[in-house]
Parts: C-alpha cells; structure tokens; sequence
C-alpha cells in the first residue's frame, strides 16, 4: 500500500461562510465567448404524441402503451404492464401506412433487381423515418398488413402471434433473427430534432437497458453490462491503489439510523423503499394471490439503503478506538435504491449500480485530502476510460451533499449543452462521528472525533458516456471501454464454396493475430445475415473499427478497415506489422474522442460577466447555443435560487483551477449582485 | 465463444417417476467402512452460557448481550442493539478472576524476565482459555480490575471509556493498536469442544465478518470480503467462457410475478423482506422519527428478490422469439434475501451475495447438459480455488429447488462430518417457459416452449472453506485463493539501528523478487508489535506462508520459513531460485490441502447395507465418527422423511458416479426397505 501524497501542491482556502474549499493548478485554458447562432429552423415532422420523457422511454418500448408488445400472447402480465392502448387509426396514420407501404414496395423492386446494399441505403432511412413518425403519432409500432408479413410472421405458429416490430423488413432477409429484426427498427431520432428521444434511441439501439415490470428500475444487458464491467474493474484496481479494501454492509438500513444525522436525513430518508414485512402470506380476505402477513410486520420498518453512510458508520463506532485504527478506508461496491418519480435509463432510475467509498481521518487536512484525491481519480478514469473531460470543483452550499461540509465534483458536458454531475467526493468533517459518537485515542491520548469522507460513482456514468461521443448512427464508444474493440465481418458468397473457405481461413488468422495482442475481437459470423446489415448493428454499437474482409481481400492479405468516427475506409496489409498498426489505430481513437469532446467543451464554455448575457443564451438557444457559464459570483444562496427560477441554471461547481487565485477572484464583480466576487462559477442547465 | 461438448460421454436415464438423471464417470474410490471409535470424553468444562448459535454470535461479539461493547458511550442505538446484561457476579466467576489475575502476574513477570515468545506460549493459551471461560460464564468479555487496567485503557479519555476485550494484554505491548488486541483476544474453542462455536472463533479471528444491526444479515469486512472478491473473479472468468454474459437485473419482484410458477412460490414466497412503501414521513401521531407515508403505500407491494427467476423469465418473453435466440445464457451478480430465523455468518445469512445463472435452450437434451456442465464448473472451481473436494450428484425430489425438474449439487464434506450443499445447478424443464409463456419459433416453423436452467454458487462457499481447512488455531487458506499468500515479518532491534536498516533492506528485496513471480506478498512492519504477536495474527488469518527475517538471516541471505500447514521451520537461500522455491511451496500447499481432504472425505464416508448402521452410527458419535453414508436406496418419499425424523440424515443427492451404472445399482436393496434398489443415496446431516 503506497502512502498517499496528500495535499501535495494544494492550498486551504477558508471561505467567508466557514467554507473550506481547496483549489490547485492553474487557469485551464477556455473558449472565449462564443457568438449565439440562430437555432436551427424547426423541421416539418409529424406531431410527438409520445415524446415524453417522465419515464423510462426506450424508443419503441417508451410509453405505457407501447410496453406490452406481447400482450397477444394473452397471458396476464404484472399491473405495471396493464394499460394497453387500442390500435389507433386516424387520416394521418393511413396516410403514413400508404408511404410506408409504397417506399417498402419500392425497395424491395431494386433488391430484387440487384441493387446493392449503399444505394438501398438512403431509401432503408426514409422508410425507418416513416416508421418512426407512425409510431410516434399512433403510440405502437407499424404493423404490416397482415396479407404482406404472414409469410414472415410465421403462419404456422399455432394461432399465437408476437406483434413484431417490422420497420426493419427492407433491410433484411426472411428469417434474420429477431432480435436483430428489432433492434434495426428502432430509428434514431437526431440529436437536433429531439435529444432526450435521441438519447433513449441510442442506447435502445446498442441494446444497453431494457425497461423492467418494475417502475423506474432497470433490466441492464450484456451489452450494456459488459461497459460497467470493465468501468468497474478499473476503478477497483485504482481504488485499491489509493489504499480502500472492498468490504460489504447490509442493504437494509433500520429507521432508528435515519435520524442520527439531521441533515443526511433531510436529504434521502424521504423518497425510499420501506421493508414493512418479512413474510407473504394466502389473503386472508379471500382475494387472489399473496398479501404481506400482518402477522409478520416489522418491529422497525428497514429502509433498503440510498447510500449507506449511516450503516458504515454504525460499524466504524466498533471499529475504531486509536489512532492507530487510523486511516480506515473502506469501498463497497453495490445497488442502491432512491425512489424517483421521474426516471431515466442510466442518468436517474430508482435502483442503480455504484461504489461508495468511506474514510476515517485522524485530521481535518487528511480527510480533505483524501477526498480531493478521490476527485482526481475519478477525473482520471472517465478520461483514461471514457475519453470523458471533467471540470473539477466544488459545490455551492446549496448544491451540496447532505450530511458533507464540503461537496467535490466532476461535472461532464453533454452534447445538448446540459451539464451532468459524474462522480464526488464528500469531505464530511465530523458530522457522521457526531452523529455515530466514533472517536479515537490520540498518541498524547486525548480523545477526538474522527474526520470523515465518501464517494462515489455510479452505472450514471454510463449515461455520461453516450451523451459525450455518440451522433445519430447510434452509440460510439472508446475503445478503452468498448466490449468490442474490433469487429471483423466477412463478406461471403455463400454455399460453402472453397473462396469462402480461403476467406474464412484468412479472417481467422487476421482475428488470432488482434487477440494475440490483447485486442478484444469480435468475428461476426453470422448466417443469413449480410454484411451490411451487420455493419449497420455494430455501427449503431459504437465499436471502435469494423474490419471487412472479402475474397479479394484474402487472396491480396488485406484487410478494409472502417472507423466508427467516420473518414474513407482504408486498406490495410495484414502483414508482420498488423497488429501494432490495430493498436494504434485504436490508440488514435481515444485520443481523438477525447480531443473530440476538450474540443467541445471549449467551445460551449462561456465567460460571461453580466447576468442577462447567460439568460439571454439560455432563453435563445438550442443545443449549439448553450454551455457551460463560468461567471464571477458572490456567493449568495437566494441569488443562487432566484437564478435557478428565472433561467433553471444553477450552480454546477466553483471550479477548483479557476478559484485557486482567490486574489484574482476577488478583484471581480459579482455578474448578478455587482458586489465583490467570492468564486468564479460555472453554470448551467444540469440533469 | 466456444461451443459447448453437451451430452458427450453422458446417458440419459428416464427413472420411474419420470425423473431424469445424467450419469458420467466411474466409481470413485471410496473408503470402506470404518469402525466407530469411542466418543472423546467429554471435557470438564464450565457451562457455555451463550453456546447458542442461533443467530450470529461471532465469539466475543455473540449474542445480543455481548453486542453492545460500547454502550458506556451512553449514545442511543438501534432497538435492536438495545438489550444488555448487568455485570454479572458469581463464586465461578471470582474464582475465574483470581486465576486470570494470577496467571497474568505469571506471564508478565516471565516476560520481564526475557523470557522468549515461544515459552510464553502455553501460558499464554493457558490465560486466553481462562478467559474464554470466563466470558462463556458471564456472558461478557474478562474486564481487567480498573487498577491494572488503568494504564492500558488510557486514563486521559475524558471520562468516556470503551469496555475491551483485554485477553490479548499478556501477548501485547502496551498501546498496541485496538483491533489486534480485540483480535488476539478472541480465544478459539477447540472443533472437539464445541465445533459450532470453534466455526465462529475462527471467523471472527481471522476478521472476516462483523455481526450487523441488521438482524441475520452480515458485514463482510475486508479480509472476508477478499476472499470472495478472487473467488468471483475466477468464477466470472469461467461462466463467461462456458458462454454466459453478465446483465442485471431489479432487486425487486412484483408480488404478481410469485403467483406464476406454483411450485417455486411453494418454495420462495414465505419468507422474504416485502416492499410496502416508497416513502417515510414524520409520524403524524406526534412519535419520535419516522414513519412509512401512507399516502406512498404502494398499490402492489414488491419483494426483495429472493432468487431471480420470475423476474429473468419475464424479460426472456420479450427476448426470445426464434431459434435464432437460443441459446440464451445470462449470469448476474447480485445480492439476495432470504428472511431466516436461524442464521449462521455465510453459511446462512438473511442477505447473501451469489451470482445466479439463467439460460433458455431449445432442447431438453442441450438445457440438462448444460445444467450439468455448470456442475462440473463449479466442482472444478471449489477445487482449483478452495482445494474443496465435492461429490457431484442429483437431489432427490424432496430436496429439489422450488419449480426444478431436476436439481443437481455439490455436496461437501465438514470437519463435524455435516454435509454442506456448496452449489447447485437446475434443469427447470420447461416450467418457467410456461408460466411466463416463453417460446419460440423452430426452423421448421413450429413453435415450441423453451427449456431452462440456473444455476449459483454463494458467499457460503467462504463458509464451506473456512470449514474445510481450519484448526484449532484459526483459519487456512489454500494460496489460490488467500488474499496473502506469504507474509514476511522482520525481527528488529527497534530505535533504527543500521543493523536493523540492513534487516530492512534485506526484506524489501526479497518481498520484491515474490512481488515480480505474482506472488501476492505483505511486509508487516507494523510498530509496537512483537514478531510473536504478529505470527500470532497471520496464523489466525491463514495465510500460507510466513517468511521471518531477523538480522543474522539479512546477514547470511536467507529466509525462515514457516508453514501454516504445520511441520518444523525451514532456512531457505534468498538466491536466484527463491521465487521459484516459495512458487513451489504455495502449489505444494495447495495440494496438500486438497489431498488432505480427500483423505478426510475418504476416511468418513461409510457404505451402509442397513439402515441401523446408519443410526447407530450417527447417534453415538462425535465429528470423528460420522460423515456421508452410502446407501442402496428405493426412491420413496415417505420413508425420506421417516429416516429425516428418525435420525436427522437426510438424502444429500443420488450421486452421479455411483448411479452411472443402473444395472448395478438395481442388483441391490433398498437399506431401509429392502426392495430393489432405484439408485445409491448419499446421506448426511447437513447445514
């Protein structure tokens, strides 16, 4: 276990209000002000009926009425799944039915003609386009007419029929496997048009989530899985190399805990799931089905924990007695429960993934340290892993955690201008040692209250990883995170012939040559399937390179290779030097994702020192038009809430760079007081 | 992904009752039966007041009496901490005191003698089992006379005083740090006394988990914590290559969903932790803290999964259509809950951590060779990982899983001769496909139910393991699997002499060259702490190897090696070869444990022709006289249960080996009925 380097370069500010906050390095370097574009003239598009996002909305699986797409199999469902929604007809969906109808009739007379899969391309968009708009007007996918898709929906199925999203029929050959049938269907709606729906069409598409029975918690797949996977393994490596050792601690918190720290409570006891029972039992009312049995009612209520601070801290009472106990540095990984009204797949949902970090100090400036330290790990996995920039600092009283003296944060820029809180690092001083009486002997014996930390980061950043690189093909990943670093299609005649042998043999000698240098490679080899319509599915996935490899290909040892961030497509030797010339490839692409996004945030960034330039920006713009707002700012906690009214910015953080000169600061005017600044402020619009 | 060698070299057998068993393999060899030997006297020993193990009691921290170590803080605590038992005064208990008081005196003036660590050590044990004794009469911990004690106590500390667990003060410096003192101060019953108890000691000896607030359910602290943690790792590694992927998927379970499955809601929905609210407020009839909102009561109340096939079953009908979706292999890693009355830490928790496995195939004969691959990876695992031998068979209905058709496990043998059911894998047939109408498409166009299996493995196997290899003097851990594999431990002059600067430097190397051979090495150069205190802890906490390097060791380059497994200490060159000699030792220890067991498992594994063997046997012994009994056997229900009632054996599984040859077992009868055989049971007494 290394020691840590604490509070190394690093400066005590103590704020006017008893503040404490820690400032290092230098003026990071920012866009200057960015002249306001006009918005982008609102496109002609069809009316979204069910664009709202008050709950998890998975493109076709979005609204209430669009989730029972089986409920044709007529089995009861869960109540959740209940409300279903007669068929819906009206001129503007018969008129959409007719366009469908003739762009599927269309595109199926040029590939019988032989037209090839590029100039289908535009024609398969229109007729996706057209879907799309059906199923936002009338609430549930296009259904084809029974006479056309009863050869492909099977007329030998028994009388039982799974309505089937059938959007992408243009694009495939009888038979595709269904999930693939679906996952094509779900057109990705712009990111200009709608960026909420473009967010859950992104993330439907790569197949990350899928909506559960139960309301605002998540069913996350392989897919989606294997991206918190490796996030995970790295953040534990690091964590431990910071000095934590995992550990875990009950789910179930008893009430009684949540009312030993006042605050805390205030903060998270409110919205939570409450164990009342520990046993179901047959009604004894008569009804169906089971009943909690009120014979076995709990003492004391459980809350199933939001966090676990007071858990931890309950335990840290037996634990710690000297200074010699001292440091105590404790990670847990686990599922947390906060019951939220309004969710969304990754960014807010009512059960969610994440670690929480505890500490115990023996000192203020320890603790502190550690939490900034803490900070700069965290800063430093989302952009090693995620190619994710941050801006570190710290939160406005109002902002901060309850229970902490002192919020850090990492605030991450997503590409509709909204800012989204990635990870912090509480610094909570003697709070929860108060609250949960831990004191230690000191070596001159004297008896003090411990100095605490917590942090954490969670299956959010997930969330903030799709919004930062994604575009309207669907889902781009960095490599580093990316399940699937290389995907390899091979373009086959088909019916065994021996070219397709020699190309076969070809490709598994290219996919054995990437895996020798730990390249993660995925052989797509899939029957019944083209490569286009392969191309498209790991397109919308988000890997990193798509190698093709047909005869020609084989019989020259090369291979095509295609980058999901676009530019010609190249070919490349598969010679002594492939793997290397992958590698860097690959290199290359988190770099240039992560200079990407610098990029991105520099330019959204905005210095403004008059309060009316910000809510002018923020009134006009669209998703080009706002940012981040770096303001001086005296800090006022009324101000800061008649701001959040007037123009929903609010405080994201005190930037730590920008505020490490507190001399500098401070020769500034406040842009909404006009008094002396105590911070410079970064705004914005925030999930 | 690897396509799996299903069925191969297996045959499918269709019992009676319609019941399928796979058999593979030949018979093992297994010891023939051994005579009883005559019970060990019984000890002379005080009464064990707290013996009761029915729920966690973790030594020291045993039964609710014994929790509450620091209510002298006078802080309010959780209902469930709040009972406590006055000091309690007897003529046994003064008399315990005298004799703890003179031994203490005996010790101390020895040590002021100079006398050597080793001679010290049977007074030592001496002291510690006095006050073992002690705390068993008492029903709290040995509490020094404020006289002596004062010093070590601290006499600074504001009034405020800590009760502690003093036995270890013989073995300590004054000031040694707080958790070592509580540590060596957890006296080990001997597995002869009182093995239930010995269980506990060890436990809570080698620190791997603390009792929580939370009634049954644990904190697993770190050195448990990493034990599970390389467990998962390697387990993860293997499901992923047997073609599962990781999801997740909610921790709660509509109540609806338990209504689905008949047999398995049989099995489950009793005894679980049921969400009914999602919100606490202020109690409104004006009492302290609060209470669940009944304006948030939810309209269906959910529950804490407590295995997570409903939920799994309902997402499998919105995944699966075709053929083209089987096989469907998911694994998660999750936390579950099981409301327990009687539980035990690991072995039998309310919360437990598990990965729990789910796969859909499209046929009966792919579904059960997969359940029974899943078996062989477990068995594998327990002994790559733990050195845990298991036999490998099918339960008998009775024992089956809740709505499995079949249910195949891997039973392990206990020092006390308890079976301990180590994981399980099940062939679910087609029953939850039905309940949760799941079907698919075949390429001929039919549609057909799909066939199922989970399969998991839990935190128990920690218990399994713990077990397995212990004695008398604490926890043993098999290398693969020990957080530490080699501990080195320096014997200083203390005050920084260049002799000791030398020693240092000396150590450093050689943990170095460990550290480049991925040997997983700690330096313990804690001060304050004597060399013995040390070897003391590592003994207690398992860890393979000890490397002790004194100043004359540094000087001739070389290292003394001691192994937990026992035998004399060694003096090993610290040359080139030293990584590749200590590599050699961790594998020698790894199979020594394993063969060790297997010996055991051997030599307590008794062939019964009549069931009064069986009896007599398992009324009249202690651990050294019972274990698994192999017996020809008639399936039959009824004459199960009577054998259960009789003599509390139960049927472990019919296992695979011994009922591969069907002929074989059929030319027998039944042990208790005398009608022909249906297979070979193994009976147990089991956890």
């Amino acid at each position: 276990m290394l020691p840590q380097p604490l509070l190394r370069g690093r400066r005590l500010l103590f704020g006017s209000a008893g503040m404490i906050l820690l400032f290092t390095g230098r003026l990071a370097p920012l866009a200057a002000w960015v002249a306001p574009r006009p918005s982008p003239a609102p496109r002609n598009y069809l009316p979204q009926a069910f664009a709202s996002l008050s709950s998890y909305s998975l493109g076709p699986f979005s609204a209430s009425t669009r989730l029972d797409r089986r409920r044709t199999k007529g089995h009861a469902r869960s109540r959740l799944f209940s409300s279903s929604t007669p068929r819906v007809s009206s001129p503007a969906l018969e008129t959409l039915r007719e366009a469908i109808g003739r762009k599927g009739d269309e595109i199926r007379g040029l590939k019988v003609g032989g037209a090839d899969k590029a100039a289908l391309q535009p024609l398969v968009s229109e007729l996706l386009d057209l879907k799309a708009q059906f199923e936002d007007v009338a609430g549930v996918p296009y259904d084809p007419p029974k006479g056309g898709g009863g050869k492909k929906q099977g007329a030998k199925n028994g009388g039982k029929q799974k309505t089937k999203l059938a959007a992408g029929d243009a694009d495939e050959e009888e038979g595709v496997m269904k999930q693939h049938a679906d996952r094509s269907s779900l057109a990705i709606t712009p990111r200009d048009e709608n960026y909420s729906q473009w967010y859950l069409d992104v993330i439907a598409a790569a197949d990350l989530v899928d909506q559960s029975p139960v309301k605002g918690c998540m069913v996350i797949k392989p897919y989606g899985m294997a991206l918190w996977d490796a996030l995970r393994d790295e953040l534990d490596k690091r964590i431990k190399a910071n000095g934590a050792q995992n550990a875990y601690f009950p789910l179930f918190i008893p009430r009684s805990f949540l009312s030993k720290e006042a605050e805390h409570v205030e903060g998270f006891a409110k919205e939570c799931a409450v164990v009342t029972h520990h046993r179901l039992c047959v009604d004894p009312a008569g009804g169906p089905g089971l009943v909690p049995d009120p014979s076995a009612q709990l003492e004391e209520p459980l809350i199933v924990r939001p966090t676990s601070e007071t858990m931890i801290w309950n335990m840290f009472g037996k634990w710690i007695t000297s200074h010699r106990d001292l440091p105590l540095k404790i990670n847990q990984w686990a599922n947390v429960v906060r019951w939220e009204m309004r969710t969304r797949p990754f960014l807010r949902s009512s059960e969610f993934l994440w670690q929480e970090g505890h500490t115990a100090h023996a000192s203020r400036e320890e603790a502190v340290g550690y939490a900034r330290d803490q900070l700069d790990l965290y800063g430093n996995v989302c952009r090693d892993m995620l190619a994710l920039p941050v801006v570190k600092g710290v939160k406005s009283a109002s902002e901060r955690f309850a229970g902490a003296e002192e919020t850090f944060t990492i605030e991450a820029l997503m590409q509709n201008g909204w800012a989204l809180q990635s990870g912090t690092s509480h610094f909570l001083g003697q709070n929860f040692a108060r609250a949960f009486d831990v004191d230690f002997q000191t070596a001159e014996g004297t008896r003090e209250l411990v100095w605490a930390t917590s942090w954490g980061v969670s299956t959010r950043l997930i969330g903030a990883l799709v919004m930062t690189h994604s575009d309207d093909k669907g889902l781009v990943l960095p490599p580093s995170v990316a399940p699937v670093q290389v995907v390899v299609v091979p373009i086959l005649k088909g019916a065994g012939s021996e070219e397709d042998d020699r190309t076969t043999a070809f490709m598994n000698t290219v996919a054995s040559a990437l895996r020798t240098q730990n390249v993660r490679v995925h052989v797509d080899n899939r029957a019944n399937m083209r490569p286009g319509a392969k191309y498209f599915e790991w397109e919308r996935k988000g890997v990193p390179i798509r190698l093709e490899i047909g005869p020609r290909d084989a019989a020259a040892g090369v291979v095509t290779l295609a980058r999901r961030t676009g530019g010609a497509k190249e070919t490349i030797p598969a010679g002594n030097t492939f793997g290397h010339v992958i590698q860097n490839e690959l290199e290359a692409c988190q770099s240039y994702l992560l200079e990407e996004a610098e990029k991105r945030v520099a330019s959204h960034t905005y210095r403004v020192d008059a309060y009316v330039e910000m809510k002018e920006r923020l009134a006009g713009g669209g998703r080009e038009d706002i940012g981040f707002f770096l303001a001086p700012w005296k800090d006022d906690a009324v101000n800061e809430a008649a701001i959040k009214e007037d123009c929903r910015a609010t405080i994201r953080c005190y930037p730590l760079d920008l505020n490490a000169d507190p001399d500098r600061v401070q020769a500034r005017k406040c842009f909404y007081s006009g008094e002396p600044a105590t911070h410079i402020a970064l705004f914005a619009r925030a999930y």
